[in-house]
């Protein structure tokens, strides 16, 4: 929750005061450019969320085709302006154009599924048990059970996904499809993106017709803090580093009324494979390699930990790859910082070394390094293998026997994925079960990166991945997180009502 | 969550000591009476949850149809024990016997009703997005997104339903169908009904063929603090005061790894009435005030706020139909005292006065009480109006124009239900949009009390009637507090898996 910015004098119509500020700055020469965007003042989030609360009932009784085509219309307006945005982020990010160009269509492919979700009726499920006769419990009256928005929903963006959860991403869309009135709080590493994105998304309700507070963006570290604990606020989600989100979190439970929060704080994703799952040694050990360094390797979904078999000659295959490797730059001289002394307290294990490093950069840059550690050291050193190393950073650990994984599997915390590369002739069943008790999401055979949207994805996982393991950021379940049921009993005529 | 009992020395096996204790007592005469029932020492309770945590495998991998069965098998025997197990809650609560009857068939039927969902599918839903070709967003692998349990479940039992929210409750049936095994923490107003109900629970489950920890039962306090921070529970639920339920759920998040709590805390539940909406004043008010001392008015869904027109002469009604009517003592000298000084708040509201009161009676009695307030005074005074009368108390405040009646409710906190008195004829949507607001449930012209036992119920309600205002204590959907969703991605064969 660090800002990249500062404190200065700004001038408004009447006065001058100091203010703090975002600042972007460009990872590959961390140089600062663009202009300074000041944090929102305590007075101008009032006005806000005063908004928010006024356009909260609008929103919320609107139809389900007229939300969805305000949704479509955001979604058309965001694919529109995808150049600037694009290269603004890429600015700001360094993660690449390529990237961030599916990143952006992951966000317009997400808003328009709840658009199409809306339309369908799959979001506005209508349960109804008929009145019965008789004397209770098996006599009742009508219910008909349907669901109603939080209200307004706090949406902290994340670091590393400008778009997809950031301004316009997957807890904008599915807060926006509950019916809830959004406020994003912008992360400091992207502020004009954020702010171009938002500006983007404004326009386009408005042009739908949409009144003003349906959607608003705040910035800076105290504006988030006031946000989640403003009493006009009723829900918030955060995604990204568990020290920010366990602060946020017990701000929303010392509230006089606390209110749901939803955090995704980090997660390292424990890969196995059986000796028959490893096939083709080099093209196993690739595709390892590109899943750790995607995105430079700060992705949530990172494969943190990999377990081989001894013996198949797999940190000798990560060796002579990974030298031969690069990626880009860091988001942030933070994330630098700390995955710096992530590696050092990893290399703390006793007899943990140094397989390979990949080139050296520009910028704030890491290069991608894949560790290794004798398997009794990881099961005696659990907490050090159990903490996200967010950057292009693996840990290969060799095995003897299964029963070694799954000592090592059991004592790690809750985390968003688990793979499992093995032979359909395994009898994998017991390693499935030892994963499914520590992820959110346990895949066959593929690597954990690159979460698929699709309407029943999950992508949570016990804490600390998640604050509430049974929430979902991905797919159409994540409404869930900012709406709650309503019962209507014994309504002669519920046509009538406008309920939200 | 304060004890009838004491400290005593218990003598062991081995040696003596100072152990506390539950006593029951007779509402009726203030009287102890039968065995001290000692408290769960802290080494019982680890043995206990270890045996918890090694049936917890067991019980989760369970086939629906065997996990039904053994929850049947479980309401064959409640019921079969019913004669005593009435007689014993009525002489710990005074409840009467026909209440508790229908209390217990109540949770015989819902234990049955799980049992039935499991069976015919309908807890264990299974969602699968096929795999789709082509790049992402819109190519992915097979998502296949099942739910597995939480682990270990402690609920935390309430005083005023020994059975339906206690030791064979809500939560106990729909955690052990979630697939968790469940450690109920006994309410002290009924200790040996609930040691009783267990035996009955633990007897059934072996002859089942179910491990001896897949439910438990524990006494006093320090058991229940211990056992919401003990690593080897997951997840908590909890009926009762405010003060208890907060107490616990910064218990559960201040853990190393927080579990989700689910607290209903208690409600002020309003009823309005329009001037077509009552037709038959004598019956109105007496229909009013059966709702209002059922079960001596200790009920979380108690109309404890009536608006009703001004000219229509409710209020002579009331006095008139009161002084006739008598109701049991309340649950236990707690609630007396509490409820003492919640009726002394609000008389302390200006110009508020008791309308009547029923008659004396013995024992720990509070005589049923009507008090009035003036509107414009009442809205000053929310704070005290908002705050839960436990017992056979309501107010009743008589309004002018409906606008009166918004002022009031907009104001009022969470609660769990909300009832609106109305004619066909009537534009109601406003008044329902205004109920909706703040309750989860709203009636049409029925009564709060009384909640059915139906697969779409929703018993829960905004903050402070639940602490998550998207879980139900009733119905099907009460499940969600105890499990999580899975995704299996890209699995060839799931069917040789058990995940649980």
């Amino acid at each position: 929750m660090s800002e990249q910015g500062g404190i200065a004098w700004k001038a408004d119509s009447e006065d001058a005061r100091q203010v703090s500020f975002s600042q972007s700055v460009d990872p590959r020469t961390t140089r600062p450019f663009g202009p300074r965007i000041w944090d929102t003042t305590p007075e101008d989030l009032s006005c806000i969320l005063d908004l928010s609360g006024a356009s909260r009932v609008v929103w919320a009784v609107l139809s389900p085709l007229a939300r969805a085509a305000a949704l479509s219309t955001v979604a058309d307006a965001l694919d529109a302006s995808s150049n600037l945005l694009v290269e603004l982020a890429d600015r700001e990010t360094a993660l690449g154009t390529t990237r961030l160009s599916v990143e952006l269509a992951r966000s317009t492919y997400q808003l328009r599924m709840f658009a199409s979700a809306l339309r369908n009726g799959q979001l506005n499920p209508v349960e109804l048990d008929r009145a019965a006769e008789g004397q209770p419990p098996a006599g009742h009256p009508e219910i008909r059970r349907i669901y109603v928005p939080l209200g307004v929903a706090a949406v902290f963006g994340a670091s590393n996904f400008p778009f997809a959860f950031g301004a316009c991403g997957g807890d904008v869309a599915s807060g926006l499809a509950a019916g809830c009135c959004v406020v994003v709080k912008a992360h400091p590493s992207h502020p004009q993106t954020s702010q171009a994105t938002a500006d983007t998304i404004v326009r386009a309700l408005a042009s739908a017709g949409m009144p003003a507070g349906v959607y608003s963006l705040v910035f800076g570290v105290d504006a988030g803090r006031r946000l989640i604990q403003d009493d006009r606020v009723d829900v918030a989600s955060f995604t990204g580093s568990p020290q920010g989100g366990l602060a946020l979190w017990r701000l929303a439970n010392e509230r006089d009324r606390p209110i749901p929060f939803f955090g995704e704080l980090g997660s390292v994703n424990p890969v196995v494979a059986t000796p028959s799952g490893i096939t083709h040694i080099q093209e196993f050990v690739s595709d390892y390699l590109d899943s750790l360094t995607l995105g430079a390797g700060q992705l949530c979904t990172n494969p943190g930990l990999l377990l081989v078999p001894r013996g198949l000659g797999v940190l000798e295959q990560v060796a002579s790859q990974l030298q031969q490797r690069d990626v880009g730059p860091l988001l942030n001289e933070n994330v630098l910082r700390r995955l710096e002394q992530h590696v050092a307290e990893l290399l703390t294990i006793p007899n943990s070394e140094v397989v390979a490093a990949g080139r050296e950069a520009l910028g704030w840059h890491f290069p991608p390094t894949v560790i290794t550690a004798p398997i009794e050291e990881a099961v005696q050193h659990l907490a050090i293998l159990a903490t996200e190393c967010f950057g292009p950073v693996g840990l290969v650990v060799e095995y003897g026997e299964l029963t070694e994984v799954r000592e090592v599997i059991s004592g790690m915390p809750g985390c968003l994925v688990g793979s499992l590369f093995a032979s359909e002739e395994d009898d994998v069943s017991a390693l499935v079960t030892l994963l499914a008790k520590v992820a959110g999401r346990v895949a066959w055979r593929q690597w954990p990166t690159g979460v698929a949207v699709t309407p029943s994805q999950h992508h949570g996982g016990p804490y600390p991945a998640s604050t509430d393991s049974r929430q979902t950021s991905v797919g159409l379940h994540s409404v869930e997180r900012f709406r709650r049921p309503l019962v209507l009993q014994g309504f002669p005529d519920v046509a009538a009502l406008s309920v939200g």
